[in-house]
């Protein structure tokens, strides 16, 4: 997956030297330089490895689960008589400020290994369920433990601009609850990233803008949820930012794209909302190919629009809903999501990268998101520890 | 899941006795009888038991994969293109000759065991990739073999007439080669029930009508691939021959539906299929609600038009593809998928049936539709045996 590579860039009958949690070489085995030959050798039998698999988008610290919504509403009930009964995202934000952060912390960790068995050593995780200061402390708290008690990287995004709560004005809620938040969560240290959810729902451009300045002022960067149900400007805003992702996009014009393009943003497709939403506008995938903007492709988790907890399947529905072609899937998951969370140390198999590896029981890379439900991990790599 | 429940039939703080492998007693735990007191007592921890699920349509013996195929469309090749490279059904037909017995097996066993990893206790298996005589009896050895030496119920169904091979008549096929290997298949106690594709790029009512005339006289049960792609007049056909059930009817009328009712007949909804495909006729549900055409959900694991790996994920696409409620999909997989098989022992948590079940991480029943791409099972009890 290194650039320059057209597609896989695979290189058949391998061999991989890892050295400190490091790749150190990477090439045909019969080409291997002689001073390696001293290291302990692992086989792998042929297997295929990519580099370990990101999630680049996820809301996996959550309260509650929205299953009695999702029955509800296939046994006919409408968004409003869900909402009457306490559904849709109050009843998330009204869980998880109710459960204890160990709780929240036990829950959060089943759906993080869910994702390290199929292969993840990353995985980003929002706030956004609080929507007052203490809970969205309390779960980027959560988010940072998960990284401490599980081998994976957890890359914590700020997103208390994420729904306007019950009974308050969006522009008080942001200036007087979401930014104050993020100020102390930045000062604890909570924060590697800023996000907001730019919609008709949700906020305007010009509010979410208020939360990027101090974002900028805070030096951190800055990614944004837009274009997902319609197009209010959000993408324009968070290219202004030097955004590192723009997300959803399902209604990101040619000119947004092309925007993102300069702004060095990368596109995140979220195919499990589309897929439960019932919705029928694509991505536009074609402009974001002839605009070289990078795709990368994440689960979206979160118990109300997206309760999709493989990466893989993501990959798979990336390629069956979208048009995306396998290549592009794992792209996707691995050198385009680092590049959506700003890390570039993993994503790619090359020297000088972590060794965070997928040792698959496949032959082929187009395996990966050719198979629906299927998990063909064999082995884990993290930080060139080989996990079994 | 019992017959007369509006629902699930949830009975909470329950207890569930099991004795030489079968369900004696289920009922609150406060109305247990004293003389089971002296019995082993294994605490579920307040878990969600369900009947073990039950996969009632897979092709899960097969060689090769047909991830390639599924690149080269995605890179914009045509089906034409596909086929002029080796693509298609053709290429598991000749993958599936071309391996050996213990290959083919050992490729089989891994879709089981990730079946088996779900709580599924009965898998349905279809020959079909053959064609010929050897391959066809091959298929169903290894079929029986997975049922030996893995804890799962396999039933077996011969599908020689599931396309016609490479520049053959269809008729000739028919009598020359698919009677015949059935006749031998059943001598061989290798056939629990025969199938057929009724369509147009497959097999005519009248073809599958001679097949399943020689099962009748074989005294073996049918069940058909119809109304997929187009209705031809499969169903009024199987549902002559008192079919157990019929399978994907997305093109399937009222009347169909009225004559599945009649006959018995279960309808078996494959979503994986329709999402691959890109279908967009769905199965009609309310017709069969109507009728009270029992609905099961299965895989249909198969290496082209369904690379479905998970009942789990088949239980969500039901839902969210054809708007299943959760309980139909719980029942689909379970007494439904049971009924599709003409099993009458599982299916169901009741006194006298086998104590095949699943213990689940969850709360509620919904909540095994609702997640996509999510395992969330506890322990497996098969045969009265809890596996952890
Ligand atoms: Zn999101
Ligand atoms: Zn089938």
């Amino acid at each position: 997956m290194a650039p320059g590579n057209d597609g896989y860039g695979l290189v058949r009958d391998a061999s991989l030297v890892v050295v400190d949690g490091h790749i150190t070489w990477i090439g045909p085995s019969g080409d291997r330089p002689e001073h390696y030959t001293d290291l302990e050798e692992k086989p792998c039998g042929g297997r295929l490895i990519t580099p370990a698999l990101i999630d680049c988008h996820t809301h996996i610290v959550y309260g509650g689960t929205r299953a009695r919504e999702f029955e509800m509403r296939l046994n006919g009930a409408s968004y409003e008589d869900v909402s009457r009964a306490g559904g849709g995202i109050v009843s998330t934000v009204s869980a998880t400020r109710n459960q204890s952060e160990v709780d929240l912390l036990h829950a959060a960790l089943v759906r993080a290994d869910a994702l390290i068995a199929q292969g993840v050593s990353a995985i980003e995780i929002k706030s956004g369920y609080g929507l007052d200061y203490d809970t969205e402390l309390k779960m980027l708290r959560v988010a940072r433990k998960i990284g401490e008690q599980r081998p994976v990287r957890v890359i914590t995004t700020f997103l208390g601009a994420h729904a306007v709560p019950d009974g308050m004005d969006a522009d008080v809620y942001i200036d007087t609850v979401c930014i104050p938040a993020l100020e102390t969560a930045h000062a604890e240290g909570l924060v590697d990233m800023v996000d907001g959810f730019c919609e008709g729902i949700a906020f305007s451009a010009t509010q979410i803008e208020r939360v990027f300045e101090k974002a900028q002022a805070l030096g951190l960067p800055v990614k944004l949820h837009s274009d997902q149900l319609s197009n209010i400007g959000g993408t324009p805003l968070a290219t202004q930012f030097g955004a590192l992702s723009v997300d959803h996009v399902e209604y990101a014009t040619d000119a947004d794209a092309k925007a993102m393009a300069q702004a060095g943003s990368t596109a995140v497709l979220l195919p499990g909302a589309f897929y439960t939403l019932h919705e029928t506008q694509k991505p536009p995938v074609q402009a974001f190919r002839d605009h070289h903007v990078p795709m990368a492709v994440a689960t979206d988790w979160n118990p109300g629009s997206s309760p999709l907890g493989s990466l893989l399947l993501a990959m798979n529905m990336a390629c069956t809903l979208f048009g995306l072609t396998p290549a592009e899937a794992l792209a996707g998951t691995t050198c385009h999501a680092a590049r959506a969370l700003g890390l570039d140390d993993c994503g790619v198999i090359a020297t000088g990268k972590r060794a965070d590896l997928a040792i698959w029981n496949i032959e082929e890379p187009g395996e990966l998101a050719y198979g629906i439900g299927i998990n063909p991990l064999h082995t884990r790599v993290f930080g060139g520890v080989m996990e079994r």
